[in-house]
């Protein structure tokens, strides 16, 4: 799920622990997880989004990948607990941006260069799967 | 879009501002958001499950409601930032649970009558839509 899904969804919470949730586009490369400020129209610029303002004052992040389905005995979902830091240049910068490109051919034909991304090192990795009922694996991780 | 879709992402945060983000299927009334505690499997009882704790030690949440296509012209999500609270019975509770029945068949053999449900009163609630480029509308609520 973590390699395949197409979009996710990244909790931030401000200082004073104010949740916010969005869709996100992602690569992950079995360690981290990569998103993009990308040119999807924003009014703001990148350092003015709320997701990054919450992660500058405060890197704790959770992400969520899941599947719905109406047989709900097919539901499961990945859940990532971790830190989150904005890189905006430098060798893995492109490494994230090929990976971002490799994925997602949308991709191929915006200027990511020059933009912020977001790099998600898992603390925690928890999976859930109805089938199986409550958690399958809880995975603590150093990152 | 809030009406209609199947499925939610609710994003909650504890005490410390650690945000946490899972899937909900959820009703919504024209006025608050309704999902249930329900029996889809799980180890923990209720009041053991992370979003209800980080409910019960901060009322803060965002959800956020959204549809994905390969486009990405046609992405587009619903964000509401409010407060929830957790309600085990009375007329309420029957009402949420009414509607939550409607909307999902899967609810109407489920015993759902001794379960709470997390009522989210939205504070703000702001629609993004890629073609329109940034926010469409942002609109202040008081709950």
């Amino acid at each position: 799920m973590l390699r395949n899904a197409r979009v996710a969804r990244l909790a931030t919470a401000d200082a004073r622990g104010a949740p916010h949730v969005i869709p996100v586009c992602f690569a992950f490369d079995g360690r981290a997880i990569y998103t993009a400020i990308d040119e999807k129209p924003k009014r703001t610029a990148p350092r003015g989004l709320r997701r990054v303002r919450n992660i500058i004052a405060n890197p704790r992040v959770a992400l969520v990948v899941d599947y719905y389905a109406e047989d709900w005995r097919r539901l499961r979902y990945v859940l990532i607990r971790g830190t989150a830091v904005i890189i905006d240049r430098g060798p893995e910068h492109r490494r994230a941006i090929a990976r971002l490109r490799e994925k997602y051919r949308q991709y191929r034909t915006m200027r990511l260069e020059g933009r912020p991304v977001l790099k998600i090192s898992p603390v925690t990795i928890a999976a859930w799967e109805a089938r199986q009922g409550s958690r399958m694996a809880t995975a603590p991780r150093r990152p």
